[in-house]
């Protein structure tokens, strides 16, 4: 029996924007490294970078049902995250909902399954992470949960969950923890990089690395 | 025993570009749902967008001679179909080739094996599209069968389909039934989608949806 | 125990620039169709077309120390061949380290794992040759060899072996041969592809290719 | 609209079983190495050898109506061939339906897709080629079409062609041509194999091999 | 900072030992077709069927420091469950690590990458479900969470959810489910499927399924 | 121009027997882990334990025909290791050719590509490690080099290096260190292993590792 729950909570889009400008690669080491998505979920075209608030949505293989229905619970500043609940290529989003889900306020999609009408999307410069490229649409048949929990492409997303998505692939933060992430994602930037490349010659010889000079041992 | 067969039947060109128009997502809609290739063909470069009649080819693996005579077989509006024998990622086509192909009216290329000199092609916006690139060049040793049915990225193709590619991929649609299709995706594309979305709320009650508020469940 | 090796011999950057010019395809072709990488090590941005001395590193999965130790080893001209020592998709190089690679006169960088910050390395012009793109980081834990014999995407590499990559693939070219191909590749440029073409018609009947007019036999 | 072809001729049981004994490789080899499916699909339990008249079924993804369907169109010495209209890893047949196959004289299945309950049908000696193991079910929401000709795992299937599966994967022998292709693949069993050792060596040195003797080239 | 979880609750071993005996399809079923890991998760040997407390566990790539850590945490009837933060093949689980953890009560291990020494644990009969077999041995420098919420092979497993595993893969049903789930399988085996089966010829008209008698349209 | 070098040195065959008795896993920590091929190289039955002298070979894609030209340079106590030009997966290796290894004194092959007639070999127990099952035969057109230096799986053999290769995978030991890792692995087993695992709770304090009591944060 599918489920639609109304009204959770999001996350400031203050918050949101400034997780977007630190970018994916700094937000996930800023949180310990966690809550990457796998690396084959890919932007229809570069360079984009995004943030939103995760507007969850299972669908059944084929069908796209409940992306409509996520359409109506969408809220300025969402980003549609989408699983099927089992591995499907199909293309879940073509140019139709795209221009739907965007009139809804809604930035982007990220999705563990396919896309098409690339060439219209990219024209809109709408953007999508998705695992595939495909023009096979979908039927709409089967309804499935919408803004529940949900796993997608291995990570664990939670409706109003900060997702951040660039270039470099996405990534998911809990919203409890979003403002703290954030700062930490700022100071880094701010130069905590260079502290990991301090002292790395000394710890060398404790590793046992050995130099020598070229001789003929190809 | 390889076999050529000549002067093939081939669809109308006018009714080649109309469903060149139409797009691949509307063309396999247009004829529910059916001829799709595989999603890992993807074209070199985006957007690109052609229509033409399927000159097959069937190949040996990494071995492309029977593309050297499936050139001479090409019409104006051809479009190059390729699958090998086995499996097989090798450079099959690359910048002479394609300047051959080009010379004898044919539109473009689509292969289940790998594409070289995409650098090349690209400036020459000659569109191919293939299931890998690959600087693996091939030799000429073992003709295949040239102008005869196969199967290419799981779709079954003859010489005259029609073969429709854009950036959402490649679909076949078959010869007698070509300009039916183009019917139907006109229609489709004059609003039929429309009707897609329609009465969809009106069925969410007999599937069981439930619609809930949020209280804390994460 | 970790090993660098320190004054390994280099091929001449006249050589090396003249196998960059020559490209992939043709250098392969060249050196009788041996040294390719998987084509699955594909460029972060296209056109890109270099070619180097190879700077070998080996890393542990997802630790990229021995490339910060492999930095100090550059010279200009070097390319930088990554290869983990066992699978991994975690993005080793970023900005930070492509700026330093870049000071210390390396071209580029090939690597059978990820990269991260594509945007950047992008608008940088860093060429990267990558099996992945992931915003996923790496520590400094465990330090491997640099300048030591590799395995790299199903290629052998030496230290100072000429690595030509551009957006066909990527070729290895041994150091002891490079002069050697080079002049092949030169040679096959000016003309040598026309002999293949050369002579197929008349093997055609050995091969028992049977020519047929089209009947209905689809 | 799903279509349901009845009484679609079959080939004589007599000559699919003599490609059975014959098996895969020899069958695959003497129809000219044609008519394979895609080497992933494997057997559940090994060893196993059967052929039998293909029943062919599409069915959509994560729906198994159709082979419901398709149990009622069998007969005696049929093969159930089973192909997704986009890819699935489902699991679309169990111990349920498989004894149901087995009442109507269905004597195994191949699939482009999951089945489940493997330890049962391993128990029954039921046997299976499929691409997958999946413990998911499926739903009855969609009928496709049945005994229409199929491209499956990469090969074209007609009703009534001859499947022959055994451990090394699955060939399908058009109905026209299997009493040809048995006669051929029994004078192959009767030696003509060695036929083809015959006279390498002569072509060795037209070749161009070279045979040295080891000194230090490691 | 890495974290251990003690004192985790844990499913009552009745209701665990009773979802075993239910087996994976019937289990993933009676709770609506949810909690499925991903399908390439296979046995080390078949057939295999156990169910335990998920010992959750997540190990740095090529690492198992914390798997050692874990084994401390171990109760009667766990069932270690193990994802590594970055994909990684390698093999993480030896045939010391597994009599450690058969002495500790743990009865198998689902692992979202490598296993190995299988030669030994098929002798043992101690049930491994992994991603892949590797020898290739982990060091243990890096320390991860033991018994924090993971996502394993694509599923959200907490501590002590019940894991059940068999021939067709894994299925995880939450601690707060699995009295409910354990009723709904019992139901189920005693007969329900036999209701899906119910009425389906009824709706093959609604459907527009044609029955046609066979005319040559190969 | 194929090379086919003969007399090459081989490994003594104590030596190699003893690697065999040690199992990968272990060989492979003894020398530093390194020589692993890749893990998808799976023996065709379980259990199979073997080691040889590596009889190297390369094959052109679809074509055997080095291997039947190594044949002729086996020695008692060699294992054949074949690599394809460029990814290919055809049965290389049959029955018949498996016969005719058996009775030059081959102990196994490992092979990056395909085997068929896998229930004989089977029958036989000759063991053969490969990336996939096929039922494709090849032909015999076009030589490659044997005994020379390869990159099989990822991994660099020389002739006369020792495979090693069981139910865990496969590994190449250097021919100059087979003594010195037989005596590193032998160590290993008497009890290496234990040191380990010493000492590793220390440790633990150092990395941050942190132990709470279980409230409820699921």
């Amino acid at each position: 029996m599918p489920l639609v729950v109304r009204n959770t909570p999001r996350t400031d889009l203050e918050v949101v924007d400034g997780l977007a400008a630190a970018g994916v690669a700094t937000v996930h080491e800023a949180q310990g490294r966690t809550g990457l998505l796998r690396a084959d979920i890919r932007p229809i075209f570069r360079p984009a970078r995004i943030a939103g608030n995760a507007l969850t949505c299972e669908v059944a293989p084929g069908d796209n049902w409940s992306i409509h229905i996520a359409v109506e619970q969408a809220q300025l500043g969402d980003l549609l995250v989408v699983t099927p609940t089992s591995p499907c290529d199909d293309g879940y989003v073509g140019d139709l909902l795209a221009g739907s889900l965007l009139a809804h306020g809604v930035r982007g999609v990220v999705i563990d399954a396919g896309v098409r009408d690339v060439a219209t999307l990219t024209e809109m410069r709408f953007p999508v992470w998705s695992k595939v490229i495909s023009a096979k649409g979908t039927v709409k048949e089967t309804p499935g949960n919408v803004q529940t929990p949900i796993v997608c492409a291995g990570a664990y997303v939670r409706p109003g969950d900060v997702v951040v998505a660039d270039d470099d692939g996405v990534v998911v933060v809990p919203r409890e923890e979003a403002a703290t992430v954030l700062k930490a994602a700022r100071d880094r930037n701010d130069g905590e990089l260079g502290l990991d490349l301090y002292h790395m010659r000394g710890r060398l010889a404790d590793k046992g690395v050995r130099y020598v000079d070229y001789t003929d041992r190809s």
